[in-house]
Formats: C-alpha cells, sequence, structure tokens
C-alpha cells in the first residue's frame, strides 16, 4: 500500500479535473475561433454545466480531511509544492458561497453584455449602474476573500491572480515606475522628433500575413505538432499544454500588429508546450502566474520581437512575403516597431508608455475596491492621471477612456498590475540572461536564440508552479522583482545611441 | 409542487447528459477536423474521463427507482415517449458489466489499431486472431443483451443502432431485394454500355472545389449560422443540433466525390438543424435512429442530389467555379453520377450496387454473432457472395475484400443494415412526397426545392423520437417500411426512357 493514501487521492482528483479541464478549454477556443453565432446558448449551458461540475469537485465536503491527512504524509518537495498549490485551488473555491459565485457572473454578464453597445455610443450614464452592481459583488468578494486570507480587500483580488503580490509591493514598485516614467516619456519623444520613419505601404494580403505568422512561430521555437494557429476576433493563447491553441487577427491595411500580436502570443504558446510533463495534469505543474505567463509573451514580443539583433531576422521574412520596400528595411522596421506616442488606448500602447496605463488602472481599482472611492468618481481620477502620466486629454471620451477595457466589466478587478509585472519580469529575465551568457545580444543578432530559450526553459517553463513567484525570480535571476531592469531596459532602447 | 417530481428529476439529469455530450461531441470533432498529433494521448484521457463521467450518470442506482416512479406519474403523450427513451438509454447502458465494457473496449482499439496497416498489407492471417477476440467479446455483450431483451442476439445488436428492427424483416427484406438485384444490376450495365460518358479534366483546385460544396449546402438551406464545414481524412457530420460541425475532404484530381459526400453530410446537418427545439436536451427530441438518419443523406445525395431536375441546377455552379467543359452538360453530369459499376469497395460503390454491399455484410455478421460461423469462414462467404451478387472475384484479395471497412474491427455489429435501410426509407419519404405533391419532380426541375424540406421536416425532422420508426413511417408515408419504393426508383432512373 502507498504510504500517501490522502496524497495520492488528491492527485488523482487533480487528475480528473485537469482532464474535464482540458474539455472545457477546447471549447473555449472553439467557440472563440469557430463557433456559430447560433451555437452561443448551448455552448453556454454545457461550459456552465461543466463549470459546475468543477466546482463540485473542488468544493467535495471530504477534501478538507484529505489534505490535512496529506499534510502528515511522508511527501517529496515536489508533491509538498503540489499540495500546496491545491490546498491553494481548494481555498479560492471554498471561500464563496454559490449564491453570491451566481450574482457575481450574472452581474458581470449583464455588465459586459450592456458594455458591447455602450462603449461604442460613449454612453457613461448608461454603463454606471450596471459597473456599480460589479463592483458591490466584487467588493463582498474581497471581503469575504480577505478575512479567509487575512489580506486587505484588493490584495486579495490580488491574489487570485497573482500569488503572494501585494499592494504595498506594488505601490513600491509602481510608485518607482512613476517616479521615472514621464520624464523618460518626454526624452524618447524628443529623441524620436529627429528620426525619419517610412511608413508600409499596403495592403498585405491576409495569406500572406499568415505565411509571415506561421514562420515567425517556426523561428521563435513553437511546436505545431503540439498546437496551431487560428482567427478570432480578440488574439489570445487558449488550448492545453499539449496542443495549444493561439490565436491572431488580420486586416489587410495592417501587418506589424498581427505580426507582434503573433510572436506575443508565441511566447504564452512556448511557455505552456515546455511545462514539465512529468507531473502534468497536477497543479504543480501548471504555469505559475498570470504575471510569470505575461513575462513569458513579453519576453518573446518585447525583449526579443523588437530587439535590433531579431528585426535583422525579420526583415528578409517580411520582404519575401509582401516584396521589398523602404520601410522593410531592418533600421526602419526597428524604428517602427519602436516609435513611443502616447495615447487613449491600453491595447495600442508602446512598451514604453503601457505601464503609465497599468499605473492609472491599480490607482483607481485598488481604492474603489478598498471602498475608498465610487464608481462616480473614476471619469475625474481617469482624466486627471491620463493628463499627469501621459499628457493627453480624455474629458468626456468614455469610450476611449474608463469604458475602453472588458475586465472591469467582467470583474477582472486585481489583473491589470500583472500585465506591467510581465513586463518587468521579462527585463529582469534578460538581465540574467546577460549575465549568464555575455554575448547574448552578437547570438540573437546572428540569428542563434538557443540561448534564450534554453535559459527560459531551464529557469522559468521546467519549474512550473513549483515555487513561489518570488522564489522563481530569486532562483532565476538572484533577487526578488526588481523595476531598474525595466528601467535600464527602455534607458538602452530607446535613450542610447 | 410539481404533480411529476421523478419525471422532472429524470429530465433534468438527461439535460446534463446532453450538455456534457456537447462538450464530447465538440472534442470529438476537433479531434477529427483540428488536433495536432501530439494532442492525441491527452484528448484520449480527456475523453475517456467524459465517457466514465455519463455512464456512470447512466448507471446511477436511484434510476431505477425514479423511472419506476414516472411511470405512474401523470404524464403528456410526449413525456411518455421521452420517458420511453430514457428508459431505452438506461437499459442500453446497464446492460453490460464495466468489466465487459471495458474489454470489450480494448480489444476493438487493438484490432483497429493494428487493421490500419494490416489492410494495406493483405494481412488476414494477422488479423484474424484480433478478430476472433473482438467477436468474442460482441457475443458476450450480444448473449447478455439478448437475455435482457427477449430477442436474439444478433438483433439485440441491431437494437443499439436501430430500435425494433429485426433480423426476421432484415430477412424479409434483403431477401427480396437480393432476388431482383442482379438482374437489375445487369440490365442496368446493359443500357449504360450503350451511353457516351465524357470524363471531366482536373485539376480542380481545392479552394475552388470547397466554395462549390458552400453553395451546394446553400442551395440545400444549410443553415451557416448554425453549423461551419471543414476538412477531415473520414467525413462525418459531427457537432451538435444547435452547432452542426460536418466534414469532407478533397483531392484536386477529382471533385464529384467531395460534392455528393458533402451533399450526404448536409442531409444529415439539416435533420439535425431541424429537430424540434422546444425538448432539445431530451432523448425524445434526438434523431429518430441510424437508419432515419441515413435516410436523410441519401434523400440529399441521392434522392435529390442525382435527381435530372437537381442536376440542372447543379450544372451552372460547377462550371462558375471550374470553367466550361463538355462534362458539365446536365445530361452528362447526370450519367457521370448515375453511372453503375460493380466493384470491391462498398464505400465507392453506386446507388444501384450499393445493397449488395450490404447484404453480403449482413448475411456474414448475423450468423458470426448467433455462432453459426467462425470468422475463419469469412473470407470463403465473402467470395461465394460477392460473385453471386456482383460478379467480382475477390478470391485472395483481403484488402478490399472482408478487410475493407472499420466497422468490424471497431465491434460494430449490427449497423450495415441501417445504410440499405436508410435507402430503402428515403425512396418511401420521395414516393409519399409524390403522392402529396403531384408535381415535385417538375418543381425540382424547376429549382423549387421548399416541398422536399416542406415534407421532410413536417414528417422526419420535427418529429424526431416522438414515434418508433415503424410508427414514423406509417404517420409519414402511410405503411411500415416498404422496399417496393426503392425498386420503383431505381427502375424508374435506371432503365426507364
Amino acid at each position: 500500500m502507498s504510504p500517501t493514501p490522502a496524497y495520492d487521492t488528491l492527485e488523482s482528483t487533480w487528475t480528473r479535473l485537469y482532464r474535464f479541464g482540458h474539455l472545457q478549454s477546447i471549447a473555449g477556443w472553439d467557440q472563440a475561433a469557430n463557433m456559430p453565432p447560433k451555437g452561443v446558448e448551448a455552448r453556454a449551458a454545457a461550459l456552465s454545466e461543466m463549470a459546475a461540475l468543477l466546482h463540485r469537485m473542488r468544493t467535495d465536503p471530504a477534501l478538507p480531511g484529505q489534505l490535512a491527512r496529506a499534510e502528515q504524509e511522508p511527501l517529496s518537495e515536489l508533491q509538498r509544492a503540489n499540495l500546496r498549490e491545491i490546498r491553494r485551488e481548494w481555498r479560492q473555491s471554498n471561500a464563496l458561497p454559490e449564491a453570491l459565485v451566481q450574482r457575481r457572473q450574472l452581474a458581470a454578464s449583464r455588465c459586459e453584455h450592456a458594455w458591447r453597445s455602450q462603449r461604442p455610443a460613449n454612453d457613461w450614464a448608461g454603463f454606471l449602474p450596471n459597473l456599480k452592481a460589479v463592483l458591490a459583488n466584487a467588493r463582498e468578494e474581497a471581503a469575504l476573500l480577505s478575512d479567509q486570507l487575512g489580506v486587505s480587500r484588493y490584495d486579495a483580488l490580488l491574489d487570485g491572480f497573482e500569488p503572494g503580490m501585494t499592494s504595498a509591493q506594488l505601490d513600491r514598485v509602481f510608485g518607482e515606475v512613476r517616479s521615472w516614467l514621464p520624464g523618460l516619456i518626454g526624452a524618447v519623444r524628443d529623441k524620436q522628433s529627429r528620426e525619419k520613419v517610412v511608413a508600409p505601404v499596403g495592403p498585405f494580403p491576409v495569406a500572406a500575413q499568415r505565411a509571415l505568422c506561421e514562420q515567425a512561430m517556426r523561428l521563435l521555437g513553437f511546436d505545431f505538432d503540439a498546437g496551431r494557429l487560428d482567427v478570432s476576433t480578440h488574439p489570445f493563447c487558449g488550448g492545453v499544454p499539449e496542443d495549444v491553441r493561439m490565436t491572431t487577427r488580420f486586416r489587410d491595411d495592417e501587418f506589424l500588429v498581427s505580426l507582434m500580436g503573433t510572436i506575443h502570443e508565441t511566447g504564452h504558446g512556448r511557455y505552456e508546450q515546455n511545462l514539465p510533463r512529468e507531473l502534468l495534469g497536477q497543479p504543480v505543474a501548471y504555469a505559475r502566474s498570470a504575471a510569470v505567463h505575461e513575462s513569458q509573451s513579453l519576453s518573446f514580443e518585447m525583449q526579443l520581437g523588437s530587439h535590433p539583433g531579431f528585426v535583422n531576422r525579420l526583415s528578409p521574412l517580411v520582404q519575401q512575403v509582401f516584396g521589398s520596400q523602404p520601410a522593410f528595411e531592418p533600421q526602419n522596421l526597428h524604428r517602427l516597431l519602436t516609435r513611443v506616442k502616447p495615447g487613449f488606448i491600453r491595447v495600442d500602447a508602446d512598451e514604453v508608455t503601457y505601464p503609465a496605463h497599468v499605473i492609472l488602472r491599480y490607482e483607481i481599482e485598488r481604492p474603489l475596491i478598498e471602498g475608498e472611492i465610487e464608481a462616480e468618481d473614476i471619469p475625474a481620477l481617469w482624466d486627471q492621471k491620463m493628463m499627469e502620466l501621459l499628457g493627453v486629454d480624455t474629458r468626456g471620451n468614455y469610450k476611449d477612456g474608463p469604458m475602453q477595457d472588458v475586465h472591469w466589466p467582467e470583474s477582472l478587478f486585481g489583473y491589470f498590475p500583472c500585465y506591467s509585472l510581465g513586463a518587468m519580469y521579462a527585463a529582469q529575465w534578460f538581465a540574467a540572461m546577460r549575465h549568464a551568457v555575455p554575448d547574448l545580444d552578437a547570438r540573437i543578432g546572428g540569428g542563434d536564440l538557443a540561448p534564450v530559450f534554453g535559459w527560459l526553459r531551464d529557469n522559468i517553463w521546467s519549474q512550473a508552479s513549483r515555487w513561489t513567484t518570488d522564489e522563481l525570480a530569486r532562483r532565476a535571476s538572484g533577487e526578488a522583482l526588481n523595476p531598474a531592469h525595466f528601467k535600464a531596459h527602455l534607458e538602452a532602447r530607446y535613450l542610447a545611441g
């Protein structure tokens, strides 16, 4: 008989959860990439039946006893890490009463659905009562989680996306960035105003763009025997680690957004494809967190994809599919990819102004959840912070202001910080990589990406959820999150030379 | 409180089964149409976990009591029909011990997997022991089902695909067909030997074929807002009634097989798309049976798709995508679609010789299951019957003989008859339709397919599983299965004029 019966039982329950999650994930991808409009209702019913099953499994009254017994069993270090992650999942599923889960879901669906037409109509007044309903539920959820975790309300939500992260740490990190970012943006804008940039001339046929994206994915090591690239309205990386489903979208008057979006998703995809196989199905073998996931997509898109050496490799691929143009010369292509321009929209923002969008949202959603401000206060704060951080005037422009993102309508409070944490971690990984491989930039320029992939595989991908994010960062780079690397990266790329 | 609490409980259990079945079905379609090779193992694990869950739900010990109580409740006629179908599903899931189900599945997987390479190698000797193992399990299964249903062993398997059908009825129906079929084939061959047929000249680009198939589907009323056409190695019609996933395959040296295959699957697809919506999720709203399903695909492919009036509408579509050729003139196109030629392969057979392939398989698989013959006897019987029925010599040619189909390796004994029953029902439906709409053929020739779809919707699609197949046929056409309509159809199409 096994010396770890309780742990074994938990492991087999979590294997079942993983297998059911596989069907959920493929159906979710299909919904975005394939499903015809009349399939909506039946798919929603099927997915909600599955969500209910998974919730029932995760709130099985037998679990607390099994968890307690497993803690006493002679587990390996890896098993102990897995047990920690199982307990975490269990705690999150059990923290909220069923009625709140349903109420929250309903309010979010209603708000998100109405938002789709309210946003283009710039209808803040119509949006506000729905958002207030979403917020009321989110605050209730945060309060319950806060009691259970012993952290502040916002921190309790944040923990759902980035385990262990706190607003104290965010205040410090984002506060630091806030102190130098507006100055840096000004300096970069000033430098770039003296550079000539040639715009690409379209059209860019979709079939050629698709071929280009697939070539870039191959260059970046994506395994097409274990994944696909398809089209959806909102690009994402879904599927399962054994079968990664990436999506992108194409417009024939533009190609750089699709190409860089695809490179971004390829970073997510390779992380998933290279998670450790031995324990796959167990939480310890899942990707670490939202911020670490973003650190992979941004390692690919920003650190590597906009690296002048990599752009040298990209340039001939672009010319091969679209023919030669002055815009496609390496130096010009690099300028196109690193153009800095403050704007209204987060998802269109460049690498330098992006953190401003995130900091602004963090500075609004944290006090919103803590009850220090109300939803009515958002527009004025938005206008003030956009002016401070980016110098743009958003007054009266709700659709390109606080109504632009789907996150708040969908009650995803606590997610935004992960985007910028990911950018910071990515810079930190590349700093560590340069330390380990001193000629890294020359090798990237020579088309040798093996040191990049090798470092990421050894330090991030293969480690999955074995360590906390802090410990993962320390083991990979010798220190916990340090935004100085991000600053150094931006200065080197945007101000040097 | 509801006056039918037990029935209501059953209905909600079957709704859950339907929703889980949705995810199973979409994942099955994805596996055939999209999945990259390295996804195989994880998908198999996910699907088998789901199959186990569904089996557990269908064998819940609470069900017999609920079924018994529901029988006593004041149910509507429709609810009573639904209860009959629920009981039927329950009985089938509970008839077999878990160990046999697993053993049978294992033997079938092993046989089917080896068959993939044994068939091209013509390796009957290697195939035989695997087939014997599959057969032993199928006989055991048939014996258990036979005890429970009080019918013969083969009939017990047949009932799984075509509820209520018996070998006594098949003996009568197929015996009748057998009496006139060889003579009819000879007469048609003789007539056609005097006709000139021009072969189409390729290549036929895949994109153009795809466009042609989609146009044909639109012409046939397929709702693309509630379904899709994709590509897979073996064409099928999957998905769910609310979101039908049809597949086809293309070769650029040939287009008629894909086109007619697509028209065939469109018949399956429209049946599913037009099942009644009120009770969808309940067994009474599922398609009636395998034979009735085939009667829809063959109504589309054979009755309508090869109808001279319909071919007149198809001809300009073909010329539009491939340009003009003498082969594409309506009369020649019709000759291409109705060419009769005895051959080895069932799936390549024309409408006239097809029943011979089915009758032969029935005459072998029935005594095999009843224990009257052994697997070793198959080749000699095959050779003898192919010579009798089609005049072709199959001696020593196992790969194009008894090894050609996946059905026996997969233990699908009792399925083959449904193909020809479907062809017979399709002829019977069109005879009834002509009775109801005397100018039917002229209207089809004029491009007005509404009377066909209207009749099928009223009499077949909307009726789903409300009646037994026999009762459905009587209500639709005034009589139970009558193969005379099939004979009349073949004579009218292939010998008249």
